[in-house]
Protein backbone atom coordinates (compact mmCIF):
# COMPACT_ATOMS: atom_id res chain seq x y z
CA UNK A 1 0.00 0.00 0.00
CA UNK A 2 1.43 3.21 -1.15
CA UNK A 3 1.28 6.10 1.13
CA UNK A 4 -1.49 8.38 0.23
CA UNK A 5 -4.82 9.21 -0.03
CA UNK A 6 -6.90 9.82 -2.93
CA UNK A 7 -10.47 10.95 -1.59
CA UNK A 8 -11.40 12.08 1.18
CA UNK A 9 -15.40 11.24 1.66
CA UNK A 10 -17.34 13.43 4.24
CA UNK A 11 -20.85 11.81 4.59
CA UNK A 12 -23.40 14.34 5.06
CA UNK A 13 -27.06 14.62 6.14
CA UNK A 14 -27.86 17.70 3.62
CA UNK A 15 -26.20 18.03 0.62
CA UNK A 16 -27.05 21.46 -0.27
CA UNK A 17 -26.31 22.92 2.79
CA UNK A 18 -23.07 21.51 3.11
CA UNK A 19 -22.03 22.47 -0.20
CA UNK A 20 -22.84 26.09 0.57
CA UNK A 21 -20.89 25.80 3.66
CA UNK A 22 -17.82 24.60 1.96
CA UNK A 23 -18.21 27.43 -1.16
CA UNK A 24 -19.05 30.33 1.71
CA UNK A 25 -15.59 29.66 2.83
CA UNK A 26 -14.20 29.60 -0.67
CA UNK A 27 -14.08 26.34 -1.51
CA UNK A 28 -15.39 25.36 -5.58
CA UNK A 29 -16.26 22.63 -6.77
CA UNK A 30 -18.26 20.07 -9.19
CA UNK A 31 -21.79 18.86 -8.43
CA UNK A 32 -22.58 15.15 -10.02
CA UNK A 33 -25.08 12.27 -9.37
CA UNK A 34 -25.81 14.02 -5.99
CA UNK A 35 -22.28 14.23 -5.16
CA UNK A 36 -19.99 16.84 -4.45
CA UNK A 37 -16.47 17.00 -5.52
CA UNK A 38 -13.83 19.55 -4.58
CA UNK A 39 -9.96 19.52 -5.71
CA UNK A 40 -7.79 19.55 -2.98
CA UNK A 41 -3.69 19.60 -3.23
CA UNK A 42 -3.08 16.07 -4.61
CA UNK A 43 -6.51 14.62 -4.21
CA UNK A 44 -10.39 15.06 -3.68
CA UNK A 45 -12.43 15.75 -0.66
CA UNK A 46 -16.28 14.98 -1.68
CA UNK A 47 -19.13 15.24 -0.05
CA UNK A 48 -21.98 12.26 -0.29
CA UNK A 49 -24.84 11.44 1.47
CA UNK A 50 -23.77 9.70 4.93
CA UNK A 51 -26.23 7.07 4.88
CA UNK A 52 -25.57 6.21 1.23
CA UNK A 53 -22.16 6.37 2.31
CA UNK A 54 -22.37 4.11 4.97
CA UNK A 55 -24.42 1.37 3.29
CA UNK A 56 -21.63 1.65 0.26
CA UNK A 57 -18.81 0.44 2.78
CA UNK A 58 -21.13 -2.28 4.23
CA UNK A 59 -21.69 -0.19 7.25
CA UNK A 60 -24.90 0.85 9.82
CA UNK A 61 -25.15 4.47 9.41
CA UNK A 62 -25.27 4.94 12.72
CA UNK A 63 -25.96 8.43 14.59
CA UNK A 64 -24.88 12.11 12.87
CA UNK A 65 -23.36 15.01 14.51
CA UNK A 66 -21.49 13.00 16.98
CA UNK A 67 -17.44 12.84 17.02
CA UNK A 68 -17.00 10.69 14.68
CA UNK A 69 -13.14 9.82 15.40
CA UNK A 70 -11.27 11.77 12.68
CA UNK A 71 -10.13 14.98 12.42
CA UNK A 72 -9.27 16.84 9.18
CA UNK A 73 -6.55 19.62 9.80
CA UNK A 74 -5.77 22.96 7.57
CA UNK A 75 -2.59 24.72 8.33
CA UNK A 76 -2.29 28.21 7.57
CA UNK A 77 0.31 30.85 7.29
CA UNK A 78 0.05 32.94 10.15
CA UNK A 79 -1.85 33.35 13.37
CA UNK A 80 -4.31 35.91 12.11
CA UNK A 81 -5.30 33.50 9.48
CA UNK A 82 -6.15 30.82 12.10
CA UNK A 83 -9.01 34.10 13.48
CA UNK A 84 -9.58 34.94 10.16
CA UNK A 85 -10.91 31.11 9.14
CA UNK A 86 -12.49 30.39 12.02
CA UNK A 87 -14.79 33.45 12.13
CA UNK A 88 -15.64 32.86 8.32
CA UNK A 89 -16.70 29.20 9.38
CA UNK A 90 -18.81 30.64 12.42
CA UNK A 91 -20.57 33.12 10.11
CA UNK A 92 -21.13 30.45 7.34
CA UNK A 93 -22.98 28.23 9.93
CA UNK A 94 -20.66 26.15 11.41
CA UNK A 95 -19.51 25.71 15.17
CA UNK A 96 -16.37 27.05 16.06
CA UNK A 97 -15.40 23.95 19.24
CA UNK A 98 -12.68 24.97 20.53
CA UNK A 99 -11.54 29.44 20.08
CA UNK A 100 -7.63 29.24 19.08
CA UNK A 101 -5.29 29.36 21.69
CA UNK A 102 -1.65 28.79 21.52
CA UNK A 103 -1.42 24.74 22.41
CA UNK A 104 0.96 23.17 24.63
CA UNK A 105 3.14 22.41 21.81
CA UNK A 106 3.36 26.37 21.55
CA UNK A 107 1.22 26.92 18.12
CA UNK A 108 -1.69 28.57 17.13
CA UNK A 109 -4.81 26.94 16.49
CA UNK A 110 -8.78 26.36 17.12
CA UNK A 111 -11.17 23.85 15.41
CA UNK A 112 -14.96 23.90 13.87
CA UNK A 113 -17.17 21.69 12.96
CA UNK A 114 -19.14 21.69 9.84
CA UNK A 115 -22.48 21.43 9.87
CA UNK A 116 -22.33 17.47 9.93
CA UNK A 117 -20.05 17.83 12.93
CA UNK A 118 -17.04 17.09 10.93
CA UNK A 119 -14.13 18.80 12.51
CA UNK A 120 -11.45 20.75 11.21
CA UNK A 121 -8.37 22.00 13.21
CA UNK A 122 -7.49 25.23 12.02
CA UNK A 123 -3.60 26.10 12.77
CA UNK A 124 -0.62 27.86 12.11
CA UNK A 125 2.73 25.76 13.22
CA UNK A 126 5.90 26.72 12.10
CA UNK A 127 7.05 23.77 12.63
CA UNK A 128 5.34 22.25 10.43
CA UNK A 129 5.83 24.47 7.22
CA UNK A 130 3.25 24.43 4.30
CA UNK A 131 5.22 24.68 0.73
CA UNK A 132 4.03 27.25 -1.42
CA UNK A 133 1.87 25.04 -2.88
CA UNK A 134 0.23 24.19 0.83
CA UNK A 135 1.63 21.02 0.97
CA UNK A 136 3.86 19.72 3.83
CA UNK A 137 6.71 17.19 4.48
CA UNK A 138 6.76 15.99 8.10
CA UNK A 139 10.13 16.89 9.87
CA UNK A 140 12.61 14.01 11.08
CA UNK A 141 11.32 13.92 14.60
CA UNK A 142 14.49 12.07 15.06
CA UNK A 143 12.14 8.90 16.34
CA UNK A 144 12.02 5.56 15.73
CA UNK B 1 -9.50 29.00 2.58
CA UNK B 2 -7.27 26.72 0.30
CA UNK B 3 -8.54 24.26 -1.24
CA UNK B 4 -6.16 21.67 0.66
CA UNK B 5 -5.69 19.64 3.59
CA UNK B 6 -2.82 19.60 5.92
CA UNK B 7 -3.45 16.65 8.02
CA UNK B 8 -5.79 13.75 8.40
CA UNK B 9 -5.61 12.36 12.12
CA UNK B 10 -7.05 9.11 12.93
CA UNK B 11 -8.56 8.50 16.67
CA UNK B 12 -7.38 5.28 17.98
CA UNK B 13 -7.88 3.26 21.13
CA UNK B 14 -4.61 1.48 21.36
CA UNK B 15 -1.86 2.91 19.24
CA UNK B 16 0.48 0.36 19.00
CA UNK B 17 -2.10 -1.46 17.61
CA UNK B 18 -2.62 0.60 15.09
CA UNK B 19 0.63 1.60 14.17
CA UNK B 20 1.51 -2.22 13.80
CA UNK B 21 -1.58 -2.63 11.43
CA UNK B 22 -0.71 0.31 8.84
CA UNK B 23 2.57 -1.18 9.31
CA UNK B 24 1.65 -4.25 8.10
CA UNK B 25 0.21 -2.52 5.21
CA UNK B 26 3.66 -1.06 4.09
CA UNK B 27 3.64 2.38 6.26
CA UNK B 28 6.65 3.41 7.87
CA UNK B 29 6.05 6.47 10.01
CA UNK B 30 7.52 8.08 13.12
CA UNK B 31 6.13 7.73 16.85
CA UNK B 32 6.69 10.59 19.02
CA UNK B 33 4.92 11.39 22.09
CA UNK B 34 2.07 8.50 21.80
CA UNK B 35 1.31 10.08 18.15
CA UNK B 36 2.79 8.81 14.94
CA UNK B 37 3.06 10.55 11.92
CA UNK B 38 3.05 9.00 8.26
CA UNK B 39 3.94 11.13 5.11
CA UNK B 40 1.13 10.39 3.04
CA UNK B 41 1.63 11.84 -0.68
CA UNK B 42 1.92 16.34 0.11
CA UNK B 43 -0.35 15.28 3.80
CA UNK B 44 0.13 13.70 7.00
CA UNK B 45 -1.57 10.80 8.15
CA UNK B 46 -1.42 10.77 11.94
CA UNK B 47 -2.90 8.36 14.77
CA UNK B 48 -3.77 9.89 18.34
CA UNK B 49 -5.84 8.89 20.66
CA UNK B 50 -9.42 9.07 20.07
CA UNK B 51 -10.05 10.48 23.35
CA UNK B 52 -7.52 13.03 23.57
CA UNK B 53 -8.27 14.33 19.88
CA UNK B 54 -12.17 15.17 20.68
CA UNK B 55 -10.90 16.69 23.74
CA UNK B 56 -8.37 18.22 21.72
CA UNK B 57 -10.90 19.74 19.37
CA UNK B 58 -13.88 20.50 22.08
CA UNK B 59 -16.15 17.35 21.41
CA UNK B 60 -17.54 14.46 23.71
CA UNK B 61 -15.16 11.55 22.88
CA UNK B 62 -18.14 8.83 22.01
CA UNK B 63 -17.98 5.70 21.34
CA UNK B 64 -15.45 4.61 18.99
CA UNK B 65 -16.07 1.90 16.49
CA UNK B 66 -19.37 2.58 14.56
CA UNK B 67 -19.59 4.65 11.53
CA UNK B 68 -17.69 8.06 11.99
CA UNK B 69 -19.27 9.43 8.99
CA UNK B 70 -16.21 9.88 6.99
CA UNK B 71 -14.26 7.42 5.03
CA UNK B 72 -11.23 7.41 2.87
CA UNK B 73 -10.49 6.44 -0.29
CA UNK B 74 -6.77 4.66 -1.82
CA UNK B 75 -6.88 4.18 -5.72
CA UNK B 76 -4.69 1.75 -6.81
CA UNK B 77 -3.94 1.12 -11.02
CA UNK B 78 -5.38 -2.94 -10.95
CA UNK B 79 -8.18 -4.91 -10.25
CA UNK B 80 -5.46 -7.12 -9.16
CA UNK B 81 -4.24 -4.22 -6.81
CA UNK B 82 -7.85 -4.25 -4.94
CA UNK B 83 -8.12 -7.46 -4.11
CA UNK B 84 -4.39 -7.70 -2.57
CA UNK B 85 -4.62 -5.07 -0.45
CA UNK B 86 -8.02 -6.17 0.65
CA UNK B 87 -6.59 -9.54 1.61
CA UNK B 88 -3.55 -8.02 3.33
CA UNK B 89 -5.41 -5.22 5.21
CA UNK B 90 -7.38 -8.53 6.52
CA UNK B 91 -4.27 -10.47 7.13
CA UNK B 92 -3.13 -7.92 9.02
CA UNK B 93 -6.28 -7.81 11.48
CA UNK B 94 -8.50 -5.23 9.50
CA UNK B 95 -12.42 -6.58 8.73
CA UNK B 96 -13.51 -5.85 4.83
CA UNK B 97 -16.66 -4.58 5.41
CA UNK B 98 -17.65 -4.47 1.21
CA UNK B 99 -15.73 -7.66 -0.75
CA UNK B 100 -14.31 -5.87 -4.19
CA UNK B 101 -17.34 -5.53 -6.88
CA UNK B 102 -17.96 -3.64 -9.60
CA UNK B 103 -19.69 -1.24 -8.64
CA UNK B 104 -22.70 0.92 -10.59
CA UNK B 105 -20.53 2.86 -11.84
CA UNK B 106 -18.40 0.20 -13.38
CA UNK B 107 -15.26 0.43 -11.99
CA UNK B 108 -13.80 -2.44 -8.99
CA UNK B 109 -13.72 -1.77 -5.38
CA UNK B 110 -14.28 -2.90 -1.69
CA UNK B 111 -14.02 -1.93 1.36
CA UNK B 112 -12.01 -2.39 4.61
CA UNK B 113 -11.91 -0.69 8.22
CA UNK B 114 -8.76 -0.76 10.93
CA UNK B 115 -8.24 -1.61 14.18
CA UNK B 116 -10.69 1.32 15.00
CA UNK B 117 -13.48 1.23 12.46
CA UNK B 118 -12.32 3.59 10.01
CA UNK B 119 -13.12 2.97 6.30
CA UNK B 120 -10.88 2.90 3.44
CA UNK B 121 -12.27 2.37 0.83
CA UNK B 122 -9.46 0.40 -2.03
CA UNK B 123 -10.69 1.12 -5.87
CA UNK B 124 -9.65 1.04 -9.02
CA UNK B 125 -11.16 3.25 -11.19
CA UNK B 126 -10.06 4.30 -14.81
CA UNK B 127 -12.02 7.57 -15.10
CA UNK B 128 -10.05 8.75 -11.86
CA UNK B 129 -6.27 8.28 -13.27
CA UNK B 130 -3.46 8.46 -10.85
CA UNK B 131 -0.78 10.74 -11.61
CA UNK B 132 3.01 8.92 -11.65
CA UNK B 133 3.10 10.39 -7.74
CA UNK B 134 -0.43 8.93 -6.86
CA UNK B 135 -2.03 12.27 -7.00
CA UNK B 136 -5.36 12.65 -8.69
CA UNK B 137 -6.63 15.34 -10.74
CA UNK B 138 -10.66 15.04 -10.69
CA UNK B 139 -11.92 15.07 -14.07
CA UNK B 140 -14.25 17.98 -15.78
CA UNK B 141 -17.52 16.44 -14.88
CA UNK B 142 -19.38 18.84 -16.80
CA UNK B 143 -21.44 19.40 -14.08
CA UNK B 144 -22.18 23.05 -12.29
Amino acid sequence: MEQRITLITLGVTDLALSKAFYEALGWRGQEVQETVFFQAGGLGLVLWSREKLARDCGLAPGTPGGFGGIVLAHNVRSDTEVDELLAAADLAGGTVTKPAVFNEIGFYSGVFTDPDGHAWEVAHNPGLPLAEDGTVTLPDFGAA
